[in-house]
């Protein structure tokens, strides 16, 4: 299959340009021509890309993968995607293979429409897993933090499958970990991470189920970060951090050698192991890279647990802390190509590979002579079984199931297919070529993920590449570009990108994940803990939240009940005092599904989302006199622009 | 043509589970049944919607209409579709037919991923306009307000089509209106309305070129609203306002009787129009739609610059306000059905359709007579042409250019396709149907938009569909649904669904342009006015941004120059003191297309980006001592893990 192999020149990203002339043609007949192309009936229906994948793979195959995204209308998508929203600090849920957004889940974000950052509920979210060092920090600002950098969603496992129940992520920015429950697919939890600066590779606990939520803390600083020893880099510390699913508490913390990067989990239950950079414990960028080597570090979970039990942590930052640095029982350090990035454990339950980053190569690991490693029965590089040149800048690798892997290359701009056995077999000296496949993306790849290709259950139809940037790709929308999410078909033997997907900053990572292990609810139940707190306050003022069209004075506390129905709301005004500390509750008591009410309240910054028979509460400071109208800003009902009531805020006695 | 106008039973929102069965199978073979749909060459490939809409528009024609939607990788859009991003307070930019959000532009929200909110830069424009009482309002709520309800984005025009300048939008959350620069697609300025609560319709003089910007206050309030009189109703004023579209300042305002709701301006530059509900001024539902009739108001433009140029208006709230009332030589009140919604200007520049909501019946105007209607030679009524009964719900109508009209029916869930001369004929007397169509959309439709429908430049392609519930479209995301944005073919004789866009909260205006219209630039301009008051700054402390890595203290104040050229910062670190305040300016000196950097502080909730050639700054109270790392977080190099630096901030002596 040597022609499989060979690498096409990689357009110029300026290539538009040069093609303008057909380019514009071709975009101005879009339809027409991708007509030709799906029906097959046209001579120049192939054009730009789909006409060098045709003279790659033929034709027909690539008119039949273009055809597969096609999700007629009513039609629903196969695969949920769970994209991480980057800097933005949502979560996005994506359906494939349309790759139509189906809806944004506010977590380190400020959402003005959900009202997430504003409502009570979302604000106890939002504040009670944080230090107190940062409750503290945020009093003058608000009491919330307003950006992430939400990186990795990755939803929870029962014996190395999906398993349905949550969806854990990490935000770089801010050292966070939250978690989405997946019947209603909001944010249930969020802990800040003591001890740790910035938390970056996030997975979880594959078998025999989650369990552990593995987070790599990524920068060095002192612990405490108070200032007192800041300028001296011999005290930074780095992190490794297992978080409890379930309690979304720290279970425990783990000190290591190096910066940590990407994790991942083996299907036996018994290690965790994260890339590890800048070994050589520098603070600047000729430091970081100093090195030729780095490391792969591997946590022996038993042995920590064990030790955590028989009280060999130390308690800082309120949490048990084991030292896991060179020499200790619970970590081994496996030197690797320096600043290795990404981490993924096959699908086979044997593999794992360490992408190379700087080095083009990956490094394979085989998971079962970790049990010897530790043992020390054998050296650290005697766990690795291959290490197959892959080409420039290898940062990610997914797998189908069948013995494949696929490997994004940032600097090639480029996705590399390869068989795993092949390369064992390189390694092991015989002259095989494990290169099956290089396909250019458009541009330069990061993470990438093939559907359920991180769970035992891969099945090898889809890879998706989370391109960086996306240039000339997309009509021009100023010098902020998106992002370019590919879909590429790998149910054949040769890749075929079939869409290119744009995305606001940054999908910086995604799970694929068939539809049939995600089962949301449409309506809330009525005892959902999410409001529990609204109830329990109801029940103390004698309310009853779905009947409610009260006003409870308390002081200069004033608690607003009412209930919407379309289009309606219970109570068509309200007076407070100026300067009263006013919550409104609104519970919305229509039953049919998608039918949500919003409560937004004009000139006063106030706006909520309250979805079939939820119950959603905000507090402010009625400082402003006048009346306010308030109003329905969900769309609900044909009379909706009429659904409103007025607020008054009765001025202070001068 | 009388089977055309069959209307198809609506499926009952709970059909999926009804069809459950064949529809799980079509899903399940998504790509087999597209690929047949699209190829041809299925027998079986048609199924569901596609079926449906197949026995109604013959299988060739939803083939073909099905294949334009797919624009391949590396091809481009058609047009530009410019969405209100409704609560969520952004404004979308989406590419037809693909109907790929290609960006985010944030307007009236807050953005962790810019910095929208954050920089010094946003935080002017978001401020700068607001009033008085309402800058006292948020000083102690951080400054900014966090949320909007963007509504109805709408281009610049010359000469009775788009001129590629600006778009402009509004906030009917917090009463504001919005301009984004189309060269950089940033928003640029934002201004608070004054006498106004809400601000509801938007839409621009066409002719001879905006000129005006034409903003309906909906909500009826007292001037000022101080609370003196806030139960007295009769107290309540409903304003009209024309913004200055080029300084972005009120040019005038009227004061009109009734809530205001849509409007539209003709293409003589001589009348703007509001549909205007509420005629009874009431303050709840019931009083609110007691009357039968409500009116459309016409504004003769000519007559209000005269008089405010004459100092016939009162200065009110800093602006000239004129009184517009019944008998006012402004405005003439034509009566319609109660509750009319829509209000949109037909290509010709003759015919004005009014949309009935409550009644089932569009009005048609001639806007040829309003000169004699504003010289008393004709009753207002007088101006109608027509009022075709059309369906239950009509709440927008677009055009093709081709003398037919498309009004959404929110009730009935559908688009009725009829023909504005037919309906002219029949209000003649002669017994014509006007009805061409009648399309189910997929649920309870909103605004809709034809390409270019609303220049004189309508080509009669394609029609948006801006339905407010998805129900069952989608896979199920939780209780929030997303909206449900349908892409139809109007090319031919019969209106085909080609496409189910799902989106957030709440696409609930658009505007498609073609591309030829839209040139924006992909690198800044170094003396952009965007960041003049950094450069300006720059200045005074001696420094040359492109080339700055120094830190200037000014008493308590520090000013942290630096600029980014990938993968690093020009400063990798840099000392304050703890309680200073800080102010960072980072300049990206890179020119390559899509070489966008960020600026992130761990810990801090410190945020932006920075795009290729822009200067972005950011200003905060460094009151947590410690050592925190910043990096950049828009992806931008192999070495983008390695960009970063540290910020020391020394603590305070005891």
């Amino acid at each position: 299959m040597s022609e499989d192999k060979t690498r096409p020149t990689r357009p110029d990203p300026g290539r538009r340009a040069i093609l303008e002339g057909s380019v514009k043609v071709a975009a101005v007949t879009a339809g027409a021509a991708a007509g030709g192309l799906l029906s097959g009936c046209g001579e120049h229906g192939a054009i730009g890309e789909a006409a060098a994948q045709t003279r790659q793979a033929g034709r027909s195959a690539v008119q039949a993968a273009l055809a597969k995204t096609h999700v007629a209308p009513g039609e629903l998508d196969e695969y949920y995607v769970f994209f991480s929203g980057g800097q933005s600090g949502e979560m996005r849920i994506v359906g494939l293979p349309s790759m139509r957004e189906l809806m944004r889940v506010p977590v380190f974000n400020y959402c003005g429409a959900t009202g997430w950052g504003q409502t009570n509920e979302s604000r106890k979210i939002l504040t009670e897993g944080l230090t107190p060092e940062t409750k503290k920090f945020l009093a003058s600002r608000g009491g919330v933090l307003l950006n992430g950098d939400l990186h990795h969603p990755h939803m929870s496992f029962t014996d190395g499958t999906y398993d349905g129940r949550y969806l854990y992520m990490n935000d770089k920015a801010n050292t966070r970990v939250a978690r989405v429950r997946c019947d209603i697919m909001k944010c249930d939890k969020i802990i800040e991470l003591p001890n740790q600066q910035t938390v970056h590779g996030l997975r979880v606990q594959k078998y025999p189920k989650t369990g552990y939520v593995f987070c790599n803390g990524e920068n060095r600083a002192p612990i405490p970060n108070d200032g007192k020893t800041a300028h001296d880099k011999s005290t930074y510390q780095c992190v490794f951090t297992a978080l409890d699913g379930e309690t979304m508490k720290v279970a425990w913390q783990v000190l290591v050698d190096g910066n940590l990067d990407n994790v991942d989990a083996d299907y036996q239950g018994k290690y965790a192991f994260s890339t590890c950079y800048n070994s050589e414990e520098g603070v600047t960028l000729a430091e970081m890279t100093a090195a030729e080597q780095d490391w792969v570090v591997i946590f022996n979970i038993k042995r920590i647990e064990e030790a955590v039990k028989a009280g060999k942590a130390k308690t800082i930052g309120g949490v048990p802390v084991l030292d896991g640095k060179h020499g200790s029982p619970y970590t081994r350090y496996v030197p690797v190509a320096n600043n290795p990035h990404g981490m993924n454990t096959a699908p086979d339950g044997i593999h794992v590979v360490a992408n190379g980053k700087l080095s083009p190569t990956c490094t394979v690991f085989d998971v079962r002579k970790f049990d010897d490693l530790f043992d020390d029965k054998i050296k650290p590089r005697d766990t690795v079984v291959a290490e197959p040149e892959l080409g420039l800048g290898p940062l990610h690798t997914a797998f189908d199931g069948r013995g494949n892997a696929y490997t994004t290359l940032f600097v090639d701009s480029q996705i590399v297919k390869w068989s795993i056995q092949k390369a064992i077999d390189k390694y092991a000296g015989k002259d095989v070529d494990p290169i099956i496949q290089k396909l250019d993306v458009a541009y330069q790849p990061g993470h990438n993920h093939t559907s359920m290709g991180q769970t035992r259950e891969a099945d090898g139809k889809w890879l998706i590449s989370l391109n960086k940037f996306s240039k000339d790709r997309f009509l021009n929308v100023g010098p902020l570009k998106p992002e370019n999410d590919q879909l590429i078909d790998i149910s054949g033997e040769q890749m075929i990108v079939v869409h290119d997907g744009p995305s606001f900053a940054e999908p910086h990572d995604a799970t694929i994940i068939h539809r049939s292990k995600v089962n949301p609810v449409s309506i809330w139940r009525r005892d959902d803990p999410f409001f529990a707190d609204a109830a329990k306050q109801a029940k103390a003022d004698g309310v009853v939240l779905e009947e409610a069209a009260k006003v409870v004075r308390d002081g200069n506390k004033v608690r607003v009940y009412m209930f919407s129905v379309a289009p309606t709301f219970s109570l068509t005004e309200f007076s407070v005092n100026q300067g009263d500390e006013v919550t409104v509750y609104v519970t919305n008591r229509d039953t049919i599904e998608d039918l949500t009410h919003g409560f937004c309240i004009v000139n006063y910054g106030i706006a909520m989302e309250i979805s079939p028979q939820q119950t959603s509460s905000v507090t402010f400071v009625a400082d402003r006199p006048g009346v306010y109208w308030y109003y329905c800003q969900w769309f609900c009902h044909a009379l909706h622009m009429e659904m409103k009531g007025r607020m008054f805020v009765e001025p202070k006695k001068a």
